[in-house]
């Protein structure tokens, strides 16, 4: 590679992003024009990547963490051959439809491994993909794994504590093949990043144990040097890249304006002119086309070699191998949970909650060796850690993760993994502390992601901890999502129940959310099936004739509903209870089962230790409500439930009232 | 303060956490035992503040950031004499009632400045107090305003995301009052910080331009010494102080057992052996209770000394100081809003939502000039800057703060303002950034703050960015949180009405919720009152008879639902619209207003560019809901509104289909 030859292949790239958005009419210019020498490198000197066969497994990832510059990606994809990004989508960006969207959304087969443009949320990705090519080259043998993670970064991403927190992380973990370009442009929306910030960044990074390079981000040669130091460096490795923002387009570059300020024909020839390109627009002469199409095939043997190396494995190897690369679950992993269920029935132990969900989670552990578990510096009181080794610099075949004082990180963590594949994350922390990491939940919703959320202390069961610890509104605030399962089990049995369904859904994150306190055994009635898969059922039908009263609950106040309905049954009021243990299965029923599940001509009464919102939805114009009004308070559990009307008595009350 | 004095000052701390831990039958010691010097250096020889006037104005302000170590500061508030925390209160410490919850509970003439235990707010929170102490000395003079702000804070708060965020922008802005003083006891809920963190803490503060100070924190003359040298610096300074974990247990100290395992009756024995300390639990001997009680005399001379000053103002001086003390509105805020109202009334502009708040936020600048505006990096896109001065180092007189790619931090500094008083914080940024700042929103409507959060892009409005970028779910999740107000405007009308409901607003936040795209004028039919303060009104009643169907809309969605409404009328179906602006306040309506605006007997039609999730309560049995059913996709705002069907065509359809 010489210069004049690198920069006419970055050249392409800016040309194809400024015609692309002076057509869509808006997009951010400032990455692909700014960060076009350093993609070349990356991707002409270094990648490994075919993009025949977008989703080979050990291919490197590059992740576009500063989203908003997707024209870079899809100018990239387009140039080294994804068939999937055509010259087509590139003149649809932003339209309906298209695969170049507003930002990178998550299409592993159009070369798209994550969808970024929320700050922060890529460079975690990353580092969960680093995390994820580190467990299973323990696994499986550098044979087989043994890539990459790049990421592209802006001052964005670094300024929001999830990619501070990444940092820290990362540097502690020594992910030695994580390697950051930051974009340092010393420019953000609002214009110079003095505004806002004094500090050396490189230095933040340095002071985290990073390997840092510094380099002009123009040369491609220095940068494809800085990539070849990184790679050797046992640390993760920023390369800092001092850059003009918007570079090529005289009007605006190196200013404010070359963020994103609206752009026009004009500057598409005024970029034209000052690049000395002749071609018109989303024109790439062939022999530069030819030269990027190479580089799309440059690692072709690496690509052959790892096929042979595959090919090779022994049969239970290979099928090892392609399961968890499927997602897919072993064989008896299912009996695993109906043997913890019947036992559960049989010992009809009292336990916490989240503990059902830790003694679940041990027993998959042999069943379920991809099962990678993060937890926010919560190891004992949600104890899913027990006989797992920690996953550490020296030890890179453990599973678990102290991710430290940092939930925002540890779920987008867990999105990076599942987006590699070939691990099964789990992010467990209190419910209270979800809206730390909500932004990365939602963006598993978003990409269909199958991460299991595991949430402890779900109410305010928490007891003398008090209100900040005391969700009372974020099972309301989880169900409002979409995509995202929301299980709530009422004892050991639904744990499991639900523990199966999070196991089989592929199609999205769940959250799986227990209580702290004790959960008396109520669902043995019928362990041959599962039925919490239907979101909700009849857990005691109405004895006292035909129904009058439905009680609805979930989770630990199942057993308080039940006890409500001997107190009602107790008075010739027949009532049935229906365990909820997830609102969005029931959803997927037919209207006839869920009107004969709800009672449709029956007071409707439901019960949750939780805000009502959402609930009117189930509870019929007659329906009433026993749960908080409001934020909870510092008390022993059994109190505050007295003092919060949470009881027995107050729903028997209640119901009766609505007669 | 000799060494073996300020032992027995410091002990008094420990063995009434110990005693109030013991008898609660849980808590956490790691904080009040480790620490005790730190506290005692800080309490009897720097802190400015009269336990006879907790909410002193000019008080330095104190936050325990590493609130679970309650005891801490509960032992100090009765040490040094403050009437709310009685002994009685600290031997009921976590007891439902007690001012000594578990956590510190906001509580301002208790000595408590702001709720903390969610880690990392208390930190954030300690910055927003450290502009407002900046903001109003340059505004009322020295004289008046001039204290420090102190936290405490442990390796939890310093990991979590927020407080890098706050180290960077603190460090930034030269906040040379704020004082931190960090617990680097080395030990975690995990146990040693190893586990999780391998970086020089002291170093990443040094990089973000802080003035560091490294010492034994068990040494309150060491300690005492780097708070007076803290204070002359011109940066922000980080004392970190080496410190055991539970120092004075034998059993648990310098352990991860030392953060918050199980205290026992021999626990506590055997403290006081390891202590000599020979009085019953509860019992601290009078000289030593004097000398506590005499520290919080120690400053009375700078009381009297402010009253003084305070006296001496000019009758327009000190009405104006009142006032802003006192969160009052000043004369004649009402009537910049009812001008604004009557101008977009008549000039009838289409205008974007967000740029109506925009020109409401740039009038009020004059006559509200305790305002303080916090955004994002969003300055462009929000507007809300316009001819602001930013608050920056040089200039303290600024009030828009230019916060950085740092949401979280922003909505806790404007959390932090509040609760120090004499501002009124602002924060900016989209919707779809809420998620960031949400656990900070969370605790404004915990603590009742008056905080307003402005948001913009409200929907699949935001159009090309695509989903990312798109609320769907983030207004039920918003409304789902107590304490808090969700406004969505329709117009520039409703804009200037929740603006005036936002101000009168002072017992919890607000979230103001705006479109990005623009909106026509359509509220503009009763202009001499404030039809938005009762949440929801009829905007249109029908026309071709008794109605039949109520159309329910909210912000962008109005405008939709009235051309609606006038093909319905068209075909001789009487059709109301209702905007709905604020749920909260719809809620506080008596049932016959409800009732009336509802049409209880007509067919109802929800309508909002997002989930149907909590829209249930509005709907009745027979209800519909024009909306959306999941996440947003990038393309053009029309064509979107056209994808989703959220059109007058389809909401008349819907209707119909329903009579």
């Amino acid at each position: 590679m010489n210069k004049e030859h690198s920069n006419a292949l970055a050249n392409a790239i800016r040309m194809l992003s400024v015609d692309a958005i002076v057509r869509a009419g808006e997009g951010h210019q400032g990455v692909p024009l700014g960060m076009a020498e350093i993609a070349t490198a990356l991707f002409t000197q270094h990648m490994k990547f075919n993009p025949q066969d977008p989703t080979w497994p050990d291919r490197d990832r590059f992740v576009l963490s500063n989203g908003h510059g997707s024209m870079l990606l899809y100018s990239l994809l387009y140039l080294t051959g994804y068939e999937e990004v055509t010259l087509n989508a590139l003149k649809n960006f932003r339209v309906l439809g298209s695969v170049c969207a507003g930002h990178p959304e998550f299409e592993q087969k159009a070369g798209i491994e994550v969808t970024t443009g929320l700050l922060g949320q890529g460079i975690a990705n990353a580092m969960g993909m680093a995390v994820a090519e580190a467990y299973l080259q323990a696994r499986f043998g550098a044979e087989l794994v043994d890539h990459y993670t790049y990421a592209f970064v802006g001052d964005g991403c670094l300024q929001e504590g999830i990619g501070q927190e990444m940092i820290s992380l990362a540097g502690h973990l020594e992910l030695s093949k994580l390697i950051l370009f930051w974009d340092d442009n010393q420019i953000t929306d609002d214009g110079s990043t003095n505004l806002s910030i004094s500090e050396d960044v490189a230095d933040r990074f340095r002071v985290a144990r990073w390997h840092v390079i510094e380099v002009d981000g123009h040369d491609p040669m220095a940068v494809s040097r800085a990539i070849s130091q990184a790679k050797t460096d046992s640390r993760p490795s920023l390369i800092a890249c001092r850059t003009v923002i918007g570079r090529g387009i005289p009007r605006v570059q190196g200013q404010r304006g070359g963020h994103s300020a609206r752009l026009f024909e004009e500057d598409a020839q005024a970029t034209r002119d000052y690049l000395n390109w002749s071609h018109e627009p989303f024109d790439i002469p062939e022999d530069l086309l030819q030269c990027w199409r190479e580089a799309g095939r440059r690692t072709r043997s690496d690509y052959d070699g790892w096929q042979q190396r595959l090919e090779s494995l022994s049969a239970e190897e290979r099928m090892e191998w392609d399961r968890v690369q499927a997602g897919q679950l072993p064989e008896g992993w299912r009996d695993v949970l109906l043997r913890y269920k019947r036992d559960a029935a049989r010992d009809a132990e009292s336990k916490a909650g989240i503990f059902a969900s830790a003694e679940i989670n041990d027993l998959l552990r042999e069943v379920l060796p991809e099962r990678m578990v993060g937890c926010a510096d919560l190891e004992a009181p949600t104890s899913h850690k027990r006989s797992q080794r920690a996953f550490t610099r020296e030890d890179r075949g453990g599973s678990y993760i102290h991710c430290g004082i940092r939930e925002h990180l540890m779920g987008a963590m867990a999105n990076g993994m599942a987006a590699h594949g070939g691990v099964l994350p789990l992010a467990v922390t209190y419910l209270a502390f979800s809206d730390y990491e909500r932004p990365a939940m939602r963006m598993a919703a978003l990409m269909g992601l199958p991460v299991r959320f595991v949430f402890s202390h779900d109410s305010i069961g928490v007891g003398r901890n008090g209100p900040t610890h005391q969700p009372v509104e974020i099972l309301a605030s989880l169900r409002a999502m979409p995509n995202m399962l929301v299980m709530r089990p009422a004892d050991a049995i639904e744990a499991a129940e639900c523990w199966e369904i999070a196991l089989e859904h592929r199609a999205g994150p769940c959250s799986l959310v227990f209580a702290k306190q004790e959960l008396p055994t109520v669902c043995d009635s019928a362990l041959s099936e599962n039925r919490s898969r239907r979101g909700a059922y009849i857990l005691e039908e109405a004895a006292a004739g035909a129904r009058q009263v439905t009680l609805l609950a979930t989770g630990s106040e199942v057993s308080i509903a039940l006890e409500a309905r001997r107190l009602l049954e107790q008075e010739g009021i027949a009532t049935a209870v229906v365990s909820m243990p997830c609102w969005e299965l029931f959803e997927l029923q037919d209207s006839d089962y869920k009107q004969q599940v709800l009672g449709a001509d029956t007071v409707r009464v439901g019960v949750e230790a939780a805000l009502r919102f959402g609930w009117d939805q189930y509870l019929g114009t007659r329906g009433g409500f026993v749960g908080m009004t409001g934020f909870g308070l510092s008390g022993g559990v059994e109190e505050l439930y007295q003092h919060f009307g949470i009881t027995p008595l107050s729903i028997a009350a209640t119901a009766k009232a609505l007669l």
